[in-house]
């Protein structure tokens, strides 16, 4: 398995497109739609926010999804078509003005929109962009990038990936773009993200690989522990690498979800270390709990904890945040046999032993936690379970970004 | 009932003192060690954080309430004793050094820490300066405040209340002092609350009363999500009013109830107020919600959601956001029922009416939104269920506070 270029336009047969048609206003970001069409027909899945007020999109990606298969994706940012006056015939209006242009069903493509709540989507501004957008359609990078871009809200950056494996003796490529910035929290916090694969693969076996590699990755990431209306994460695969259908769990299966899990982790990460306002990208690892979902549990709870967000913004090893988050998240554990290590670039330094605070070196502690990506490593010394999740610092940009996004 | 003053030294028989020892180094506030003793064995209760990571004076202070009698409390702020070397060992001579001061058991002394975890209390200097503590102990308001002060942290104002009712004939009152500002969240996050009273009332009522107060009051507030290791409510009632004793459910019962819960939610309200860099308190009453715990679910959702903290910070009529956070707090209900309305001294304003949208004053809004005392006003349609949560909104100054608390 390798990275590569190209994102959403690495796999073969796949285009995409994003312009500005004017549902944003006054965003820096000047993009507002996004189109990702594929040649022929794919394979699709998609996972969505577990919020109950769900945006009108996720409602017709469900309707649209029932077969199994797309073509195409239509996506803006600026309006979350949430909570908002017509809101699915809005939806509906976008999948039938992509379909017309594509010339496919319009139940054959998904649609996601992200922003605002509440207010009413200018899907006309859409329907009357919608040749143009079309238009722009190319399989290249810039594409990608220009796709990437469209879906972008308070991100400060685009968050692209592309991986490339080899299935049954045949060269398989999956790539993606996501958004996502404040209000991400596992279970799928505001975040989109669209994934292309050229892998033949069955709608059943790609619907299994997203589930399970959105676990592992999407699920894992806190950015503020709010958790959006709008999340979707999709992924359209048409089968044009040319290896044999995977139809099943085998050696075939597990190759194309170890890349798809690598690729959405990487994206996940991205999408963590750009949280509205954030300094710090926060990775928790838990080793020795009694299992996964406990480990799990625990490192969401930590990199949740707006103390501990608020310690690392201010390279304050105050390890004693790391403990309290753990010992409210729920799981039973014993504290006596816990030990806290800080790491990054610039080291690493035990700070807790067995649940007591160690003398340590305050210099190379701030030094350690100074640094971009910091590590929090957890021991329980309980069993044999083990997790990494991943989340930000919260910062003085936080606040700014989210005291006046409305207005 | 009626409000009056006197705090922790309102009820007969309760004295009180707060000094500089030395616990504190660095601290604004100087005062870092409270007491407060009655002049007869008490009745005592206490509730406790649900951590599972639990500070030193905790454990201490469950095995002292065994018998359900204490006559003294002695608290430091500080330092947390939590996860600190000697820990047990510590809280129990703090206990001592106040037993011998006072002349009574080191089993009826109950102990209390709060401030920052993983360090060694610096218990001689409280022993060394027991002498000149209860030297200072009386009965009067100053006495209270100077306790009050003596346990505050990173609070800038001190919680202090007292109420007086009237039960079997008989001027009964009850007092407290509080303290607690980041780290606060329902299940006791960091607080800590010293009750007294000179009702005559049995050890399993006043705990039963004490339970059932706290639910409905330092339970339904929320700071910043984080539940600490060193939560603390007690309550001593040292019957000196003279009333007969309750010993069971009754309208005295009741009276007694009424006034404790409402002293409780007075000094809540005064923690969400003074949350770390608060310059909002907010109210969030849900009605009509399917059942009072489900409305209560849904109300601690949304006073805990940093987005909406961040909204109304901002003054920002962001109701998407107070959606959002009731779709997520696992109660199920239905989005098309929901009204949502925010209101203030300066009025009230529907900005959300069966889910969706509706045009409003925005100039009325951030009118009201930019109060002190704002109020987020949920109907749900659902059923009778009702219940008001309270929280603060998100600032500059949490960053600032919690970026670098420990160093």
């Amino acid at each position: 398995m390798k990275w590569i270029e190209g994102g959403v336009c690495a796999a073969q047969g796949f285009r995409a497109a994003g312009i500005h048609v004017g549902v944003k206003t006054h965003a820096s970001w000047k993009k507002d739609v996004a189109l990702i069409v594929s040649d022929v027909d794919c394979a699709a899945a998609a996972v969505f926010t577990k919020n109950v007020v769900k945006a009108a999109p996720i409602h017709v990606d469900m309707a649209h999804l029932a077969d199994g298969k797309a073509r195409a994706i239509v996506a803006n940012s600026g309006n979350a078509n949430a909570c908002a006056p017509n809101g699915e015939e809005n939806a509906e209006r976008m999948c039938a003005a992509a379909a017309k242009a594509v010339g496919c069903r319009a139940e054959d493509v998904l649609v996601s929109s992200t922003g605002v709540i509440g207010q009413t989507l200018n899907v006309e501004a859409i329907e009357k962009g919608m040749p143009e957008l079309y238009a722009a359609l190319e399989r290249s990078p810039e594409a990608s990038d220009a796709a990437g871009h469209a879906i972008m809200t308070t991100d400060t950056v685009k968050k692209e990936a592309a991986v490339e494996t080899m299935i049954g003796g045949k060269t398989v490529r999956i790539g993606g773009i996501a958004k996502g910035s404040g209000m991400i929290h596992p279970n799928m916090g505001t975040m989109l993200c669209f994934l292309t694969t050229d892998c033949a693969i069955s709608s059943a076996m790609i619907k299994t690989a997203l589930l399970a590699a959105a676990k592992a990755s999407f699920n894992r990431i806190s950015v503020d522990g709010d958790t959006s209306t709008n999340d979707t994460c999709c992924v359209l695969a048409n089968g044009l690498a040319g290896n044999t259908p995977i139809e099943a769990p085998g050696p075939d299966y597990e190759a194309f979800l170890e890349a798809l899990q690598a690729l959405c982790v990487d994206l996940a990460k991205r999408m963590a270390s750009d949280g509205e306002g954030a300094k710090h990208l926060i990775t928790c690892s838990v080793s020795g709990a009694a299992s996964e979902e406990s480990a799990e549990i625990i490192s969401k709870s930590v990199i949740s904890s707006t103390l501990t967000k608020a310690a690392i913004f201010g390279a304050d090893a105050n390890w004693g945040r790391v403990l309290c988050a753990m010992g409210y998240s729920g799981e039973a554990f014993q504290p006596d046999k816990v030990d806290v290590r800080f790491a990054s670039g610039a080291g690493e330094i035990l700070v807790c032993r067995q649940g007591r605070g160690v003398g340590f070196d305050e210099d190379l502690a701030k030094k350690i936690l100074t640094e971009h990506d910091v590590e929090i490593r957890i021991a329980m010394g309980e069993g044999s379970g083990a997790c990494t999740c991943w989340g930000c610092d919260i910062t003085y940009d936080y606040i700014k970004i989210n005291g006046d996004y409305r207005t």
